[in-house]
């Protein structure tokens, strides 16, 4: 038996005991009549103690000892002279009676500890010893008893984990698709699954009722701090529901988990919100309403006005909205609203028009074109008072108005340490559009996905104006990042049809690519809709972590490559040709 | 809200109470006054009646329904006149107050029932119908459980379920990778796991103590009735352990599965066979020990004999080794016994020699070759008496004799009915090789992978005699079948050499392979080992079916191919391009 306890487990009332430990070695004191170690392993750390009197050979193999061997410790539990109330085991350690080296270790490339000297790209290339790090464990700890909690409240639901296939068809309309080759079937490729959406909707019409995965997708993007080319979600399926059954679980789901891995008591229900009203008061599909700031419309205020940026952006059918920064006007130097017009920028505007209101007067980048009645009627409007800052965006889309003053809102309560850390304010946005108007492709797109349920009462606006189809859609945000959305499904195999056709699908291209999803529908398909979660996005704002790699334990970086093992890499000739394929020459950018 | 109450919900204590209920037309019965309706989900089967008083529209609505039609139903529960005793709900019936038929069907194309009258073909292009079939339902709902049951076993135990990527670096020494092709880079490729063997490891290096996974692996192999190009693994690894706990855990946690899951108690621990005794009594390294009929060596008895066949095998380093069919002479006819040398030769034997001793007197294939004397110590060794059947083999090679006896053993079980289908046997066979030779390769391989410890006490015999080297591995048989398999790894870094070195690696190609893990190995790595479990075949073993095919949602058919989607497919050219390769031309077999 390598040991008797682990590194964490003893405690006062252990004392007199003789136990064994095993662990690496994370610090050796030697004070000359004494040696100090302290023993780690991923449940604590425990102090030993070799003392003058131990044996010649365990001070000799004391003296051995480097950071990271793996040790393992013989002894008599003591009581500490010097107790160190900050360690669960602070109270005691161990009397060596006989030290094994079990492993020698190299010095580590950086420190292993709460913070490392290492650069990232050494630690993600000794991921092992990255991985030893408290952080890094905390994460893959609280990941763990995160999919158990999620696990054991959908089993208690009723709810069945039903695996779907990772080697399948390509479904478009999404991102990118990572492909396999099949040698069996030369020429032919699997897609590795963007998500099993249309898989976790047939096993709704074969009758499995409620149907969850912790599951994992791909998608073969360009990588960002929140995106993996591959990347975990919690996915699931109800039949017989209405959004109202859907939403109520996934509170249900959450408040749980929140509580059992966090400590944290969510509120439920959950506040809703139209995705009209999300866009109208902050500028955004996922608004962070830990704060304020929020936009006001002064359109009708402005649109006569004599400023021609306001007045061409009304005429083109946008619109004139602002924020007030209240007072905020001592953090929101003009140096930092000189910042603030790239934000706008960065989001599309062309400009970013401000009013600085301070007891030295009111500076202004417009107001010299506005009448004084103009004037007025903006401050009234805006409820301007000295020590405020209203900070206006205008332009002829309505889309980039509210991408611009989002962001500007995000930025100045960031800036101005509007934000409580400790907050988790949830909310679901709901009555997404169906479509949104793709300029790049030219054509209507499914905002959600091609399978979501519009709206019965705007089914008649499907082709004359689809841009006012809402979906039966929901997305739940948490501190202004999307946890997860969702939606009803289209059931009825003559409104998926259509849908279809609004979206630009032929009718030979809609029977290529969801044929199989379609002949289902005609053998009865329930009413049924769900969700999905992202399951490392979610683990990182528990932690409060700033990017992804932190709670995944072997990611990738930013290449999409792993640079511990060294992949993707070349493969040899011979086995290309038992696939039927062939090196091509390298594409470059277009 | 579509339902108050599933299908199989409502007992005679509902009765009275005003339901709604919601699911798939079963049957109709329309027996003129009445109209019977069987409504299923998932949950069970509840009997719907339309009486002569009820309102025309319900009437109308019921004559209108046809198998598989999604139906929702309000009404009264009542007491059924005549009961049925197999139906859980079968005390009471509803009398439907409304009809709401919630989607229509098509005629299904074949019977959903316990037993379809569907063809193979017919049930997988449409296995959403197929999968609403009772034995289906019951598979998916028993993985359901067992993987939690699994979790919370080791929950409780203190692992951690940690994600291991799915997009890695091709590890040789094994089956042939499904590769991904890398559009970031270009012209590499990914490999998906056959197992998450190396990262396993390294997660011990990286101090995770106990790591569990209940995990996909992929193996671009040839399809048999038990293997999918895809298939689930119970993958598990800890750290300061020896064989003896390793097996221990596996053992708790068959042992909780399969009381929890099944209702049966399983004895532990299990029963321990070393290999070479394995194979010696039963002929096979994963023994079905539900019946006798074990391997007997002769060798001794008949290395003088005339018959050329037997002294032509000692001679050569082989053996003669038969079993004695107990009192089987009635069943095993000479027409059985020409069966009986076929499966022989499919083994790889020449031949099968026998003796059939019956009231009538003793028949023999090969005894007028031998003297009086040889043949009675031949019946003395094998215990002969009238009733028996002797089944002989001898082969210059003892693997051919191991493995045709070990196939007879299994067929005469097979055919004679020795084998009690209620039985779980299970057992541990240890001891493994370490090597085995490759005609094929003309070189050493590691039976089990090159990661495995050998025994301190053989490593002198790793380069002199490879063969005799045996490893700290272990697999768990249930019933012949193995459930798994795992071992202690290696965690000295000169060792791994050593070992690779024996199998043939240059110390480029281990470092080009491997070279991650020595790496890891220099940083203290802890003493560790694990198992892995086929989990699809756990279930499959559970349920008693004959094809993986049965317990997995949506598997691939024979082709690899999936017939309900039509997957794999061609992709498009230009996605090739991006993925910088090119259709190369089909290779045809060799």
């Amino acid at each position: 038996m390598y040991r008797t306890h682990t590194c964490g487990a003893l405690r006062a009332a252990n004392v007199g005991q003789t136990v064994t430990l095993a662990g690496w070695v994370q610090k050796v004191r030697n004070l000359g009549a004494m040696t100090f170690i302290d023993l780690r392993d991923r449940y604590g750390l425990t102090q030993i103690v070799v003392e003058e009197h131990s044996s010649e050979e365990t001070r000799r193999t004391a003296a051995e000892l480097g950071r990271e061997f793996v040790l393992q410790v013989t002894g008599r539990v003591i009581e500490r002279e010097s107790k160190n109330p900050k360690l669960p085991t602070g109270e005691i350690e161990i009397a060596a009676d006989a030290l094994v080296i079990l492993n020698r270790s190299d010095v580590p490339p950086f420190t292993i500890e709460e913070e490392s000297d290492g650069g990232d790209d050494l630690r993600m290339k000794y991921r092992y010893l990255d991985l030893r790090r408290p952080p890094l464990q905390r994460a893959l700890i609280l990941r763990h008893r995160m999919a158990h909690a999620v696990r054991t409240f959908l089993d208690g639901e009723g709810f069945l984990e039903i695996e779907t296939p990772y080697l399948i068809k390509s479904t478009p309309e999404g991102a990118r698709d990572f492909v396999v080759p099949s040698r069996m079937n030369p020429n032919q490729f699997y897609a590795l699954p963007q998500s099993p959406q249309t898989l976790k909707q047939l096993l709704m019409v074969a009758g499995y009722d409620k149907y969850f995965q912790i599951v994992r997708c791909f998608r073969d993007e360009d990588l960002r701090a929140d995106r993996q080319p591959e990347f975990t979600q919690i996915d699931m399926e109800m039949s017989f529901v209405t959004e109202d059954d859907v939403m109520a679980m996934n509170e249900g789901l959450v408040k749980r988990v929140f509580r059992e891995v966090l400590g944290v008591d969510v509120e439920t229900p959950f506040r809703r919100m139209p995705y009209s009203e999300a866009m109208a008061r902050y500028g955004s599909d996922k608004p962070d309403t830990r704060f304020g700031l929020e936009l006001q419309d002064v359109t009708d205020v402005l649109q006569e006005s004599g400023f021609a940026v306001f007045k061409s952006a009304v005429e083109a059918g946008g619109s004139v909205r602002l924020i007030n920064a209240k007072g905020l006007a001592g953090a929101l130097t003009r140096k930092e609203i000189d910042k603030l017009v790239d934000v706008a920028k960065t989001y599309g505007a062309k400009g970013l028009a401000y009013t600085r209101l301070t007891a030295d007067g009111v500076t202004s980048s417009f107001e010299k074109f506005l009448s004084e009645e103009e004037k007025a009627a903006l401050h009234k409007a805006a409820g301007a008072e000295t020590g405020d800052v209203l900070l206006v965006v205008a332009d002829a889309k309505n889309s980039t108005v509210f991408a611009a003053l989002g962001a500007l809102r995000l930025a100045v309560a960031n800036k101005c340490g509007l934000i409580d850390p400790d907050k988790f304010n949830f909310l679901w946005v709901t009555d997404f559009p169906f479509f949104e108007y793709s300029e790049e492709e030219g054509r209507w797109m499914a905002m959600h996905h091609p399978f979501t349920m519009p709206r019965a009462e705007d089914l008649d606006k499907v082709e004359s104006d689809p841009g006012s189809v809402r979906a039966l859609a929901y997305d739940m945000v948490l501190n202004g990042c999307e946890l997860g959305g969702g939606s009803i499904r289209i059931n009825d195999p003559a409104v998926q049809d259509r849908m279809l056709k609004a979206l630009g699908f032929s009718e030979e291209r809609a029977r290529e690519s969801f044929g199989f999803l379609m002949d289902a529908y005609q053998y009865g398909a329930p009413p049924h809709g769900g969700m999905a979660f992202g399951f490392d996005r979610m683990v990182m704002l528990m932690l409060k972590r700033d990017s992804i790699r932190d709670v995944i334990a072997f990611p990738k970086v930013q290449n999409a490559g792993e640079p511990m093992s060294g992949c993707p890499e070349t493969v040899e000739e011979k086995q290309l040709r038992e696939l039927s394929i062939a090196y091509a020459p390298i594409e470059t950018e277009e």
